[in-house]
C-alpha cells in the first residue's frame, strides 16, 4: 500500500505501452519488473523519471538523475514549501538542482501526470476506460486522480491530468501554455488553490481561450479555503473579487464544483456550439422537461414558444396527447422512430431551434430487471429490438455534427444503461439529472460569448 | 411494453406480498397470475384498484368498482384536464363518479403510489433497494419513478413515492397532510408545477414542517416552466417570489434541482441536526478539504480555526505534515484507526465543533481493479484487511447518534464502492463531490434554524 507501489502498479495497470524501470535500494524485483538499485544502473536514460522518497534525499537522487541525462522528473514526495520552515529551503536546494541540470519539474508534493492516449498515468489511481477530450490541470492531486472512477462512472473521457503540487518550477499557466497547443485536449478543466503570478496567468490564459474552453474552479477566494490552500501546497489565495476578475477578463469560465467542473468541461470537449440562446425542450416526460424549461430561463436561455408550422410538423408525427408549444413533451411513446429520430430532426433542422435539450434516452436496464425479476414470465425479445434502436440512436448522435447545434441529453439511469451509453461513447452527453442538462448547456453558450467576444 | 403489463410486473418485481389480481376484457392470464375480465369477477373486494385505459371508459370502469365496494383508485390514464377541451368534462364526471362511492382517487394521468416498505409499487419502474425515510410527493409522475434506480445507485432510500398526476380530487396538500404523520417516512420531497390552493397548502405545510424537514422543488416560477406545467397536468403556476415567500412563510426548504431535492431530503431523513453553525472539514487530501471549506462558507456556515489544545490533540495522532487549523488535512494516511477512528472522535467530541464533513472513506474497489489488472503480482490480502476497517467504520457511523451531531461524508468513488456503500446502509449520507456534502451539511443547518424559529 505505499504509495510508489500503487503508482507503479497503477501505470502498469493503465496499460502503458512503454518501458519501465523501477529503481530500488534493496529489492531486485517489483511488481514483477526486474529492479534497479539507482538510476545508473537502469539500462537506458529514461525520458521520465517519478521520484517518492524520503524528502531528505530527493535533491540527492534528482542531481544523480541530472547526471545520468535526464530531463523530466515528477516529484511526488511532500515536506517542502507546504509545510513551511525547513521545507522551504528544501524546495530551493530542489529547484537549484532542476535548474542546474535543465531538468523539468512536476511538483513536488504533487501526484503525478497522465496522458491517457498512450496509456501513461503516475498517478496512484489506475483509468480503466477509453481516453477523452478533458484536460485537468490541478493544485490539488487527489481532485486530478480520484476523479478516474468517476469518469469512468460518468462515462466522461479524459485525455490528460496534472497535479501541479506545490509548483516549484512548472505552474498552472505553463501546464495551460501547453494544453492550450496539444491537440487531443478538447477543453481544459482548472483547480485553483491560488495564483502565484497573475499577470503571467492573464496572458497565458487569454491565448488559450482564443483556442479552446477552458473552465476553472477556485477554491480560495474565502478565508476558510485560503487557509486550506495554504497548508495544502503554499498557495498564495487572493480575493474572490480580484480572480473573478482575472478568470473574466481572460475568457475562463468560472465554475463552483468539481460537478460542474467535469459536467461543463465534457460537454465542451465533445460538442459543436449553438449560435444563439433558443433552446428547445424535447422530452418524453412533462416533470424533466419542466424542470428543464425552468432552469433554462433561470440559466439566461431561451425557450421559445414554436411556430405554428413548425408545432404542426412535430403534430403529424405525435400522439394527440404530446405537447408541442416548447417543451416538446412527446408523452409516454413508444414510437421509436418519431421519439428518437424524427422529432429531434425537425427540430435541429428549424432554424428557430439553437439547440436541444432532451429527456430521455432509454435502454434496456429496465427490462433486463423486470426480466431478471419475473423470470419466465415476461418474453420480450431484446435481441430483436435494441438492434434497430440502436441504428436510431447512432443517427441521433450524428446530429450535433451534422446540424451545428449541440444536443444534451438527461436520464436518471445514466451511462451505466446501454443507450445513454452508446450516446456518451458516441459524443452525446448524457447527464444525470435535467438541471445539469440544461447548465452544461448554459456552458456551451457562454463559450460561444466568449468565442464572439461577449464578456 | 404495455403500461399496465409494466405497472404489474414492476408490482411483482418489488417484492409486494399482498394479492395482485389481473383484470382484463379478453385475456384469462395476465404475467402468470390468473386474470378476471371484470372487477365483479374478483374472488373479493381488493384495497386499492389501478386503472389503466382508454380514456372514454375510464368513469365507466370506476363505477364499477364503486358499486364492487371499492374505495381507493389509482387511475393512470391521461387525456383528462392536460389536454383541455372535452378533456375538463371527463375529469369532472370522473370526480363525480369517485365522491358519490367515496372512493379516494389518485390522479387521473398519474404513474401510481408506492410503498417501498410493504413492497408495494404501483409504477412501472421496479424499485430494487432498501426502503428508506425519504417520501417523494410529485406533480410528475417520472420524478417519482425514474428516481429509482438513481436512489439505487446513489443508495438513496425512498419509504413512498405519490404522483399526484391531475389531482383531481386528491392533490398535494392531502399527501403532505398524511405523510407528515406516517412513521416510516423522515424526510419529504415535493416537486410542484402549481398549487391550487395556496392557503390550504399553507396550513399543511406549516403544520407539516413542524414535525418534519420538507423540501420543495418548484418549476413553474418562469414562463416556460409555467407553460410546461399547464400542458402536462394543466397545474396553474404562480409567480416565482410568491412560491418562495409561501415555502418560507411555511417552514419549506426550496431547491432547485432534483439532485438537491434528494441529496438535502436524504442527510435530512438520516442525520441529526447540528445545534450549530461551526464545520470542521476533516480530509485526508487536500483538495477536496478546501473545496468544502470553501463552499462551507459560501453557503453560510463557519470553519472556525481550532483551539491550540483541540489541535494538538489531533498532533499527537496525525503526522507532522497533517494540518490541523481546520481544515484538518491528514494526509494520504494509512494509519486507519486514526483515519477512521481517533480523528473523527476528537471532533465530534470537541464542543468547538457542530457538525464534521470528512473527504474520504474509501473502500476495496481501487485494490480490487489493481489486482484484477495485474494478476498475481499484487498480495494484498484483503479479507484479512477489511473486517479491521468495517469495524472502525461501524464506530464512525455510529458517531452521529452517540454525539447527536451530523458527519457527512464525501468520496468521488460512490456508494459502489464497498465503504461507502457501508457508510450510506448505516446511515450516514456520502455524497459524490465535496460541494454536495456541503449542500447536504447546509440543508441540516437551515433544518436547524427552522426548527429553531429562525426564518
Amino acid at each position: 500500500m505505499k504509495m510508489g507501489t500503487g503508482q507503479l502498479a497503477s501505470l502498469l495497470a493503465s496499460g502503458f505501452k512503454g518501458k519501465v524501470y523501477p529503481v530500488h535500494p534493496t529489492e531486485s524485483s517489483v511488481l514483477g519488473l526486474t529492479a534497479y538499485p539507482d538510476i545508473v544502473s537502469v539500462p537506458e536514460t529514461p525520458d521520465l523519471v517519478v521520484l517518492v522518497l524520503p524528502t531528505d534525499i530527493v535533491s540527492r537522487i534528482l542531481d544523480e538523475c541530472g547526471k545520468a541525462g535526464v530531463t523530466a522528473a515528477v516529484v511526488v514526495s511532500g515536506g517542502f514549501r507546504e509545510i513551511g520552515g525547513q521545507g522551504v529551503a528544501k524546495e530551493a536546494e530542489l529547484v537549484e538542482v532542476a535548474r542546474r541540470h535543465g531538468i523539468t519539474l512536476v511538483g513536488p508534493n504533487c501526484i503525478g501526470v497522465s496522458n491517457f492516449h498512450i496509456g501513461l498515468n503516475t498517478t496512484y489511481f489506475p483509468y480503466d476506460h477509453e481516453p477523452g477530450g478533458i484536460t485537468v490541470i490541478s493544485q490539488s492531486g487527489t481532485n486530478s486522480c480520484h476523479i478516474y472512477e468517476y469518469a469512468k462512472n460518468h462515462a466522461i473521457g479524459l485525455s490528460h491530468t496534472v497535479s501541479v503540487g506545490n509548483s516549484a518550477l512548472t505552474d498552472i499557466s505553463d501546464y495551460l501554455a501547453y494544453f492550450a497547443d496539444e491537440p487531443n485536449t478538447r477543453a481544459i478543466a482548472l483547480y485553483i488553490e491560488g495564483i502565484a503570478d497573475g499577470r503571467r496567468f492573464l496572458e497565458v490564459a487569454g491565448n488559450a481561450t482564443r483556442k479552446k474552453p477552458v473552465v476553472a474552479l477556485y477554491v480560495g477566494g474565502t478565508g476558510a479555503g485560503a487557509r486550506a490552500g495554504m497548508s495544502h501546497t503554499g498557495a498564495l489565495a487572493g480575493d474572490d473579487a480580484l480572480y473573478d476578475g482575472m478568470f473574466r477578463q481572460a475568457g475562463v469560465m468560472r465554475c463552483y464544483s468539481m460537478e460542474e467542473l467535469l459536467d461543463w468541461t465534457w460537454a465542451l470537449s465533445l460538442s459543436p456550439l449553438p449560435s444563439g440562446k433558443r433552446v428547445c425542450v424535447l422530452t418524453n416526460a412533462g416533470g424533466p422537461g419542466a424542470s428543464m424549461a425552468d432552469s433554462c430561463i433561470r440559466e439566461g436561455m431561451q425557450v421559445p414558444v414554436l411556430s405554428e408550422a413548425l408545432q404542426s410538423s412535430l403534430r403529424a408525427i405525435l400522439p394527440y396527447t404530446a405537447a408541442t408549444a416548447n417543451p416538446v413533451d412527446m408523452t409516454f411513446l413508444m414510437d421509436f422512430n418519431a421519439l428518437y429520430h424524427e422529432a429531434p430532426r425537425i427540430l435541429m433542422e428549424s432554424d428557430e431551434v439553437d439547440a436541444v435539450v432532451m429527456y430521455c434516452v432509454f435502454g434496456a436496464n429496465l427490462f433486463r430487471t423486470l426480466m431478471e425479476a419475473l423470470p419466465g414470465r415476461i418474453d420480450y425479445e431484446m435481441e430483436k429490438y435494441f438492434p434497430f434502436v440502436m441504428e436510431l440512436l447512432a443517427k441521433l448522435a450524428a446530429m450535433p455534427q451534422q446540424y451545428g447545434k449541440p444536443l444534451i441529453l438527461s436520464n436518471f439511469w445514466g451511462t451505466q444503461d446501454n443507450a445513454p451509453r452508446f450516446m456518451a461513447a458516441n459524443g452525446v452527453p448524457v447527464y444525470l439529472t435535467p438541471e445539469r442538462a440544461v447548465s452544461a448547456m448554459a456552458a456551451l453558450c457562454r463559450r460561444s460569448d466568449i468565442v464572439a467576444g461577449i464578456p
